[in-house]
């Protein structure tokens, strides 16, 4: 585990957190190929729940296996794996100790219909990422919703339990429901108000969508052309994003969305370290692939976060 | 009581699990003439909840008694019998330690209307199925209904409180409401998506329906098509469903449905085999018939799962 | 206090209970001048919520005094007294000890109009209960209706903190709202499907309304019909409903319901003992009567159920 | 404080109360000018809430200070003063001692709109009544409002915790919201229903509006006219809804309303002693009057009380 | 730390609050530049929530930092910093001691869309404001709004827990949803009764808009004609409002709205001081300014309220 100066200042930013969390989080900072540089790369398994099983992992059907996600997680010299509390039931033990884990608290599925009032269930507790060795728990917030005020308050919940217990806390602000459009989801303003929303809560780690050019909403617009920033590229974007967190002093990760070709996920990267981000969080284009393909896509991407490609 | 190499082999994927769930799951792998074999076959009884004691009994009135069905799994040398409340304090005492018990937790009933969000009353507690000296908790959600996160938030802290008091648990894993149909309700991907929920949120023992060859949801349609996922036969499905449950590495069993032929029974118990599934749950095809032949039926069942007939 | 064989072979029904449960049980069914005969006359007064004091008391004013009722049950040489928390406690203290209190803890009132989610307030707590001496918890539920699964869940706990206490639990099943026509809530099927409600819920007492000859659910039809249930008297059909509640072994009583003449009384009262009940709890007909023909009623009633009269 | 053979008699009523309730009945009973006598005349300022600041006090500006309504109830011996947290908490210390209070633990207000399932928010709690030294909770419920059973619910849990720590327990039983019409609101059969509701649910203290002679439920007109149950004067009035709780055997006081002429207060005082009633409680017309107004007429009220006028 | 006479006199009002709470309440009165005058003058930033963080933030971009704003609270010598639980976490040990802090415990935001039923979600405990080192929690309610009284309740938990545990409450009080129009939401009237219900409901600090002169409600336009209550002055409906606050024995703040000159925040200044009230709390019109122009803006409206300008 590397604790070089750089994971030092990150932790500084979080002065109010006790050692117990501090060290959770540098233990994340600190772990694989990335260790050290500021930088994450992340490997979420949650689609099973959100998408369903077929959908999921008939494409590479060794990845049925909750093992198969453990073991590309530790190969791949990745910052942590991410899951739901079955999938981190089913290989905790095996793996325990071999990389940061973090608890993916809530879920929502594609059997339900979708709706204004867009929620998720909570499906694990503190005391499950506890005894399961984890290293911080996640939890989904739908900004927007009408469901969102009270997923606000489950976070509350469950941050403060964390934070109380030693872990670190990642927040997916995702923002859906309610008077948002589809488009309006990544909207530039909307991805940045969601983003500094999850900091406002307390999150150690966001993760967001990359952002697109869209302005969502009309109060917003007149800002975003009044103080003219910047939006003409994905580095821009994500630079305003970052600055939205704590003027840059809150850990903000992007998530890849649908399996798309290497180049766009490597121009994805390249993006979010040009404009700042600390890394990337990449589940269908990591285990949707071969096991090989996507070793060899993961080394180029922690590659490219560590500097060591164009 | 069995415990074999199989038995531990499958001990074995619980891996988070307590010594005192993985004991409560040996009683039940161990148990019956099944014992030893990984094969199941359980008995279930809440049907005077779902249907009424009229429809459920009066076909078999000696089934009105509840130490009726006690005996009937103990004589049939059944891997376990699975009741509600009021059914299993009426004979855990005169049957103690004769027949691993599953305390079912929730029940629905036809006198309350169908709804889109469908839903069950949870009618007993862990401290029940604890004095009562039950190895497991039962639980049905209904994936698709508008109230399946609340029931997914339930089976949660009944989870969490059963493995931490060493008890297994089981999951009835019904898709129905929501925007759901008739026959959506069994089919291929809706089953192997509910059964893969389930395994998620932690369940030992998975119960669904045996699917149709019915897909429900256009997406996974499109997949299943894309990656030919075989529903040619009932033993392709089942085991497409063992599959969703993290590779195999959880145990499934089949429920069998309303009263139909013995042939029937013995075709389904084949393809559940024959797929790679645990065994069969088999309720009114066991109660609904004469003491007698609802012996020989079960006689015939369990050799089939013994691999004595074909 | 007769303990007699007849109440000991009760009592061993009731295998799962604890000591102190089972000491109330006998309480009531040792209690007055059916003590020991497995039969019970139990006086119920909770109309004043159901229909207000001035149609509930003024046709006899000395009803207003919650003593009179204490006084009339043990006078009477009744089984038990089962009203609300302001009843009990205004007469616990003098008559401690003198009658078998069964506390109604929930209750509806007549100026809160009906819906399909019928339901009724929860009005005292276990705690309640043992404060003020009493041997049992009375509780309605609704089957049917929209709210049946809240009561069940609300009876669950009641009932869970009522048996660790060592109190009886007596439960109304009242079928109600949603579906249920007003034909329905007397229906042959829907009153012997309420009962066996109950007793899966773990009542003790299960307390119904006298069942018509109407058959309420399609479904259930066809089964009564193919089944040939009699239902030609109602003897005949007090023996299902009996039947219904595990084969006879547990103990169900039946309402009177609004005041009628002497001998439609006596009729309900033999056709209960003709169809194996367990007696009678009836209100309106004991106190909108004149203390002297209160007491001439319940004579004959006592004697009908001792087998002292034809 | 006088505790006169009256007093001792009143609190035999309560029964089944402990000593630490009963003594804070005494002190209520016993307190001012009318202590002794069975007789209350109270002092509640709740008006703040349900009217807003100015409709309440500008008329008489000096009632703006919290102090002043507790000075008022001293100087003019009246037997308790009743008030919201804020009020209470503003003088509590400064007059500690001096005259019994009751914290009112629920209110609505005028800014938030009508609605069928009328309710108030409960804005105190038992620890809130202990720490500033109240001798008893103050309550309102809402007969007939949807929102009823649930602040049943809440006045069941009050009360029980109240009991346990030695208060007393005032209720406001206000028929309104549901079915029932304007003029239903202060009709005689509701009026008596809803006291004798408070009663069931364990009200030492019944507040009720004065009935008018309007009955407003076809199945209770039909007994009102059956019983010849006298409704031709406001004293006949009063006297059946003391009747209705309990047969006299708990204390009921009357609200006088909005602001009227002193002979209007008068005569209900007159109608309340004649009727069997214990007293008035008398807000609006005493703070909105000034303070010498305000003592001349609770003075004569008083007085009326005592028998020492006409 | 200021200790005046005139600290004092306001403690006095407080006369129900352990010691704990009074020192709590002495720290904010007698921080700063104001400290001793009874004047506070408070930096709220709880509008990343409101309104996102560009048009919070873009103007001013140094203000996406957490830090910025402590140190400018501090650099000004302002009474106390109030903000959301991120935003404290942010700075709270780099700067303890230096400013009394403010928790706000609730927060709405823009992209949830305007409802009758306004509300917020609590994203804090009174744990965090305790871990933190805050000397009062801040909570908003939405009096008329439909979901008001269920802030009341939040409120009046989060009150009791803080009052016991020695913090101070601060209480924004903003009329929205419902049938409040929204030029009633500062009217005369409705601002009057807000304000006095939040010290109906046991606020220290009140914090409400600054009044027009519109009345919204029918009954009240009554009451303020009759009584001729004096609106035509910002200072003369101050006064009002202050009155509406027990008297006088409240402190009441007045928050500032939208950026605007420089001119208007002082007369609003000069107003409230004229009218009684107790200063500003000054959001917008501080950190959307630059650093130099907010400290100039800060040091008239100090001096202000020192009485050294007029």
């Amino acid at each position: 585990m590397k604790i070089t100066p750089k994971v030092k200042e990150i932790l500084s930013w979080y002065e109010s957190d006790n050692p117990g969390t501090k060290a959770n989080l540098a233990r994340i900072l600190g772990h694989g190929r990335l260790g050290g540089t500021g930088q994450l790369v992340i490997l979420p398994v949650d689609q099973g729940f959100e998408h369903g099983p077929a959908r999921s992992f008939a494409p590479n059907p060794a990845a049925y296996d909750p093992r198969y996600h453990f073991q590309m997680a530790i190969d791949a010299g990745l910052s942590a794996y991410a899951s739901v509390l079955g999938m981190i039931e089913a290989g905790a033990d095996t793996f325990a100790g071999q990389v940061p884990l973090i608890l993916k608290m809530n879920s929502s599925n594609s059997m339900s219909r979708a709706k204004e009032d867009a929620d998720q269930a909570v499906t694990a507790s503190i005391d499950d990422a506890l005894r399961l060795g984890c290293s911080a728990i996640g939890f989904t917030i739908y900004p927007g919703s009408d469901a969102a005020f009270d997923q606000m308050e489950e976070i509350r919940e469950l941050t403060a339990e964390a934070k109380a217990a030693g872990l670190a806390v990642v927040m997916w602000s995702y923002p859906r429901g309610g008077t948002i459009s589809k488009e309006g989801e990544t909207g530039f303003d909307v991805v940045a108000y969601a983003a500094h929303m999850a900091a406002l809560l307390g999150a150690h780690i966001i993760k967001v969508k990359l952002p697109s050019a869209h302005i969502e909403q009309a109060e917003a617009k007149k800002v975003y052309e009044a103080q003219k920033i910047d939006a003409s590229s994905q580095a821009a974007r994500v630079k305003h994003v970052v600055q939205a967190c704590f003027g840059g002093r809150r850990i903000v990760v992007f998530s890849g969305g649908a399996t798309k070709s290497e180049d766009s996920v490597f121009d994805d990267a390249r993006a979010i370290l040009a404009g700042g981000g600390n890394g990337s969080i990449i589940g269908r284009n990591t285990f949707q692939r071969s096991r090989e393909d996507a070793h060899k896509l993961l080394d180029t991407l922690v590659k490219i976060y560590l500097g060591e490609t164009a």
